[in-house]
């Protein structure tokens, strides 16, 4: 991808959310789109074929980005402390990106969705960081006995996603490190010593 | 509300969830929510005024009955199990009415969105009875040192509408009291022995 067509696709991507923000995702049309970005309609159609070509394309970007941060929070030796970066480091991404996490909370559990099969890849993609994660707190003796990893991984993304929105829509006021310290009381049920971790 | 008016709500109701399933609600119009319900458009008008009258009532109506589900739930003497009661109607609430649940959690954390105002009350209603609840179990001195209650409520009920969900669409082999175990073991942060009181 050239450094033009980048920014080309990043603009419109901005469109999109912008106008998702303010009227939803399904109705929105490539016209509305262009206009949004103060591109010719040829270039949406050129970019991605069409509005759920960008769409599709968008969430890609998104999730790429935000399983990024993911991965590297999932880093630190200590498997706890790298838990509490990892939720640390989503908070961090769900406060820039508002208005990509509504979409992804508005689409992941709507079906029949018309990116319902992106979305499955996608939601599969961050469950693994996290399931990988809580792997080697059990490794390390300290994930609790009768927690279901798989089950624990998907409840904890959605928890994160929907604790993060709603600190930004309903307790502004919050700090970063005051939610985070939440979520962590909150998952004591999936790892042992949370929050006793030497610092 | 006579018997008959109420039907023709309902009737209207059952619509708009069908619709907003297949096309989200934003971009829904009186014509196609007549259409859908097979009744005049005027019957609309006469009943709620507007599309965003209809939707803000069916909102009230979904959440007041989500709401009763806590009530019952929440009754329980022993107040660690009662907060599995709740769980647990939740979750045969978000399976019955999964649609409504779908548009509650597009929703909630969408600004600036046209039910805000009325979403912003319904959730705290919901999140009045969770808190109240952990109110019982801090009382009964079962609570966690640290943990904050009207956090803990709010994220205990957006991790109960992302779970359940999550379940419906990904997991639907699992059974209704998996999944409240599941959530109980995540939840273990927010009451000592969950899980081991007398059965």
């Amino acid at each position: 991808m050239s450094a033009r067509s980048d920014l080309t696709k990043r603009k419109l991507f901005e469109a999109t959310l912008r106008l998702a923000d303010r009227q939803g995702l399904i109705g929105l049309t490539v016209d509305e789109i262009a206009a949004e970005a103060g591109v010719a309609k040829g270039t949406v159609y050129y970019n991605f074929g069409s509005k759920d070509g960008l769409v599709d394309a968008l969430l890609r970007y998104g999730v790429d980005q935000l399983a990024e941060r993911l991965r590297t929070g999932a880093e630190a030796e200590d498997p706890v402390r790298a838990l509490e970066s990892l939720v640390d480091n989503s908070l961090e991404f769900i406060r820039e990106h508002r208005g990509f996490s509504q979409i992804l909370v508005s689409e992941m559990w709507r079906t029949p969705g018309q990116w319902q099969e992106t979305l499955t890849l996608l939601r599969e993609e961050i469950i693994s960081i996290v399931r990988g994660l809580l792997h080697r707190i059990d490794e390390a003796g300290r994930l609790p006995e009768g927690v279901r990893i798989p089950t624990a991984a998907a409840g904890l993304f959605g928890t994160l996603l929907v604790v993060a929105l709603d600190w930004q829509v309903f307790q502004p006021e919050r700090t970063r490190a005051e939610v985070r310290d939440s979520i962590m009381l909150l998952a004591r049920g999936l790892a042992r010593e949370v929050g006793t971790h030497p610092s």
